[in-house]
């Protein structure tokens, strides 16, 4: 890749958007040096950006007429909304005039817009959505997927997905030989649904560096790099995990106020606080990547501040520097990960 | 209930067993004023119970030749160990020598051992394992189920740990009106597994206080007193809310020891700490209540400590207190939760 690196960013999508889409865009701009498009109905991001200071950033406005919202039905909207911000970016990645699509809109729809817009990886059955999750490992992160893609899947879709984790693991985290685990609900082979019992040979038979089952305690202690799961359970967990971070932070800060003494020495370790809520914020991680389909697509969460939204670019970033689509597509074309 | 409670518990369960599972014993018969049968290999107990003041305690041995080890294959275990501590401890409460059955050992080996021995309540399809979790509820916890007693479930099975989980609810926990959720990953209908689609209408028209669909993060925040989930996805939450607690907790420590101020701050704030982290040890509860068979069962952590026991053991006094399974039974009676 030679031009400097470009996201078409859904400037409409989000809880927060415009404003905070389009404040997370000028930042990435400006923190990465990326192009960074608009994209979205022209009046109300001019409107936005004469907020800001954008002197010498690349901010392309591109017009698009229709928004996917939070609530709407994802097939009936991508269906009926031919000119949503959503499809309109999407369009850009798949014509090469951007590099990678992100978005913190209707999370359904994004997914069903790329796939309907990009298409598949060829050979993929299911794209799947992968998140980094905090762990003990060396990297910090152990690759979570799918977390919220597919509800429902078969045995030889987590065998694809194993590999495209394998594959951003080792591109995106830098991991050298990933630990693919499979999650379950006891170490033993014969424990487990009979999807995850399915699984098992598949991914023992992979080639990929695959270390067994894991438990739910295993992925933030690290036992793996790559931990692979149905997108209803990978959703349950993600959803679970941070809710109970913030449960336990709110705890803490409740016992603290009951006592004097700890009020006053919590104040002297609140940075060390700071951290650890860092640690577990979301924003920080920048979102899901939309895995298996033609194109990078990252989903931030609806909920997203411009730091999120800023975070999310600079996966969909590192995603495009590290060719994640096109690792993945010789990679099934080498026919490991093939399924019929 | 006249005479005073009876446990069976199980002396020979769990990775810490015999040592933990009897001072766990005796800590329950001292602190609770039951009768704690010690169930398993005589010469053990005696030589474990030497090393006790056991002055005063109701604490009979009743002798069992076999042990169904950690790693065995439950239901084969079950079939083959006739005289194990499980089974001559829940034969004890089948025939009513004893109120409840307490095991921290191979939990396959004590759900397949209570639904063989005791079998299930009259209508129930399948028994539900349910704990509580802490949360933001006015009772502090959130009820739980199912958490591994069933990988695959049907819908009329998600319907009939709803009915569980609410008669656990309002007489043990003491909620008038339990508020019942599904777990799913949106609260939208139209979102989640298939499974999840089709438990809705039936929850719907329970005439439970059904609230409809929560996500993971909903849990800790106490949207709901009692959740609905399959034995697989209970599972995995359940043991990742635990890695999560554990994570957290040690990465706060390594932030505080790598700042000299925070330090000083932590020692001050201490018994703030420790309050946290009892708040998420699963040792405080006292472990799982197998909800649907004909008797009162708790299925302890495999890791259970003397105090983790004692709890199991409180867990079960206040479920033979509470009449758990007469009440579960007289409402399987009214054929509201009756599913064909």
């Amino acid at each position: 890749m030679n031009h400097p690196i470009t996201i078409a960013l859904d400037a409409m999508g989000g809880d927060h958007a415009p404003e905070a889409a389009i404040r997370g865009g000028i930042w990435a701009a400006r923190d990465f040096g990326l192009t960074v498009q608009l994209v979205g109905l022209p009046a109300v991001i001019e409107a936005e950006l004469t907020k800001h200071n954008v002197k010498g950033l690349n901010l392309p406005i591109i017009p698009a007429s229709q928004i996917i919202e939070m609530h709407e039905h994802p097939s009936v909207a991508v269906k009926n909304k031919k000119d949503s911000s959503m499809a309109v970016a999407l369009n850009l990645v798949k014509t090469g005039q951007s590099d990678a699509f992100v978005t913190a809109g209707n999370s359904g729809g994004a997914m069903a817009a790329a796939l309907f817009t990009l298409g598949r990886i060829k050979g993929i059955k299911r794209p799947a959505l992968g998140t980094i999750f905090p762990s003990e490992n060396a990297c910090g992160y152990t690759f979570l997927l799918d977390v919220g893609a597919n509800t429902e899947v078969r045995p030889e879709y987590l065998l694809q997905f194993a590999f495209m984790g394998h594959y951003y693991a080792e591109k995106v985290l830098q991991v050298p030989q990933p630990r693919i685990a499979l999650l379950s609900i006891g170490e033993e082979e014969d424990k487990g649904s009979q999807l995850v019992q399915e699984a098992m040979p598949m991914l023992k038979q992979s080639g990929l560096n695959f270390i067994g089952n894991v438990e739910g305690k295993d992925i933030p202690s690290g036992l793996a790099d790559v931990v692979v799961t149905d997108g209803f359970t990978g959703n349950v967990y993600l959803k679970g995990a941070q809710g109970v971070a913030k449960f336990l932070l709110k705890a803490l800060e409740r016992e603290i106020r009951a006592r004097p003494l700890a009020t006053a020495g919590a104040l002297l370790a609140r940075s060390a606080f700071k951290a650890l809520q860092n640690r577990m914020d979301y924003r920080e991680f920048g979102g899901g990547s939309l895995l298996g389909v033609n194109g990078i697509v990252v989903v931030a969460h609806g909920r997203s501040d411009a730091y999120a939204i800023r975070n999310a670019i600079r996966v969909a970033k590192q995603a495009t520097e590290n060719q994640v689509v096109t690792t993945i597509a010789q990679g099934m074309g080498n026919g490991k990960a093939r399924v019929d």
